[in-house]
């Protein structure tokens, strides 16, 4: 089994064996940044769901995924995969994966599947990788095989030496009645309590959600969550038609925490990117907004060194905006 | 022949063909990001400069470099490389290349040519890539191939979804006696009149000497300089026991200006940097010194994002600091 480091936690002797390893968090690196894709179909077909866990399982493990485990409720499946998430709806599917994952191969698996006809919208998001020379593909090579299959709008936005987000989205002939209020907030270089606990030798899922301050910060939530070992923490939450995510790479040299929801962070969630940014305490982050404008309320002092806002030819506004902690940071050799 | 940008401007047809296809700054991609090595022997040997420009052709060549010009002085011999520069002294030279250049196959052969146990100190160093999926090789591919060689010790200083730098030193048993003292400022996403020019069609060198203020920044040296087609600049430099180079790779895309000097910046050269970086006017820049610590004195309106001072087993004492003009840039998506 893949995961987040390799190995995931499970109750069986190897994996305490490799725990015992007192592997340093400083040593091991993981890629956690994502790509992510969302695939929209036409109305009127079968659900999605209908097509059960074997289905959505050879999914994921095209993309080199595994199911860990899942919640459902009237709207949604969710699954917690080995290398991030998967959510499905009746009409549309959204997965995440993370590490060396090709998610490209999943999406063109799916298409195959269903058919081109059936697929009403892809979008394709990849963020700019701590080790790009790891990765099995670049987007300009995952773009050319969607691209072969449904022509589509491409963009990078930010300098390619510094955070940067690329962007493909499907053309699309029907246009979307209700736009998808979606937030992403990726948080870089976490320090404090939170980043300590989570790089620990010895952690539990109850302190972990007492850290997140869950239930606080996502009242009425049903979650599902995975602990990693030695490192790594996964949680998917549904709430009626609403989802979250957050993904926790914690280790020094690449630490990365990202979450993405579509609550609506203009009304009385505003805070809560703020909460979690104080939580973590990252160096640095970045917003990805569609449809959504967070406000930064009660962000830890800040400069916002870039940001960019565009609307795709499907007609959703997004924007990309890039903090920086307002502080002076005294950077540690790694030695190699 | 190769070049900042696969071809150098020349008089031929083919040259001027490839500039009448009017190239975009933003289209053109090329990774200016250098790796650099420097190779001192053992004294009492026969001089470097005596092995002649067929040796040192083969050598660059390894690495993919070829020599394009040349001057020298009564201490040095300065080419200018399609990749880069190539440094000579009696006792050690300095070797830069940029591109996809594996400039460590180049330090290998001459290790091999010379015989190990000519060499008195290797100190390699890399800077993190635009595009590190497009290189070669790896810095930890090449730390590997020079330790089997050279025993030394390697760090990584910088966030790695930030710049960060890579530097290998040999262990050394003869202590140094006298400290060089470079500095090197790398400046990214250059803005303004100067970049404009240098990403315009119709470029002339004496122009560019005038837009960098050579014979004022520089009093007293001799200068070698070469103008790449469509975009891109080399300079090389000498006086007395001093060198200079500088490289520019206008493209918006990936624009990239690097200064490298053993001048004195403490003294009467005290603004070089703050000269630099108002012609330039770079939206983020970084200075690696080794024995040196220039002064901030005119820089523009920044704030320090990151630095990191430590002395090598050798001696020397090295920072790395990263700054970040103090305002919020309008990103532009880019289109794929």
């Amino acid at each position: 089994m893949r995961g987040r480091f390799g190995e995931q936690a499970s109750e069986d002797v190897s994996s305490r064996e490799l725990a015992s390893k007192a592997l340093s968090s400083r040593d091991l690196f993981f890629e956690g940044s994502e790509k992510k894709i969302e695939i929209s179909l036409h109305s009127g077909g079968s659900s999605l769901r209908e097509l059960g866990q074997g289905f959505w399982s050879q999914i994921s493990t095209r993309a080199n995924a595994d199911i860990l485990s899942s919640i459902s409720n009237e709207h949604c499946d969710a699954y917690v995969l080995s290398e991030s998430s998967l959510f499905v709806w009746d009409d549309k599917f959204l997965m995440l994966t993370c590490g060396t994952s090709v998610l490209v191969d999943a999406a063109l698996l799916f298409i195959e599947k269903l058919g081109v006809d059936r697929i009403a919208f892809v979008s394709y998001q990849r963020k700019s990788e701590y080790f790009s020379h790891l990765q099995g593909s670049s987007f300009s090579d995952d773009i050319k095989r969607l691209r072969a299959v449904l022509p589509g709008d491409a963009v990078r936005v930010g300098h390619l030496d510094a955070h940067h987000h690329y962007l493909y989205t499907s053309h699309s002939e029907t246009a979307i009645e209700t736009k998808n209020s979606v937030s992403e907030l990726l948080m870089y270089h976490i320090q404090g309590p939170a980043a300590e606990y989570l790089r620990s030798a010895e952690q539990s899922i109850s302190r972990i959600r007492d850290l997140l301050k869950l239930n606080e910060l996502f009242p009425g939530f049903i979650f599902d969550d995975f602990l990693f070992k030695p490192f790594g923490y996964s949680i998917n939450g549904l709430c009626g038609e609403r989802y979250m995510t957050i993904h926790i790479t914690p280790q020094e040299s690449s630490s990365y925490v990202s979450l993405e929801t579509d609550l609506d962070l203009t009304q009385s969630n505003g805070l809560l990117l703020s909460r979690l940014l104080n939580i973590f305490n990252p160096g640095c982050w970045d917003i990805i907004a569609f449809n959504s404008a967070p406000n930064t309320q009660g962000f830890p002092a800040h400069i916002c060194i870039g940001s960019c806002t565009m609307t795709t030819s499907h007609g959703d506004k997004v924007s990309f905006t890039h903090f920086q902690q307002d502080q002076h940071e005294v950077l540690h050799p790694e030695r190699l």
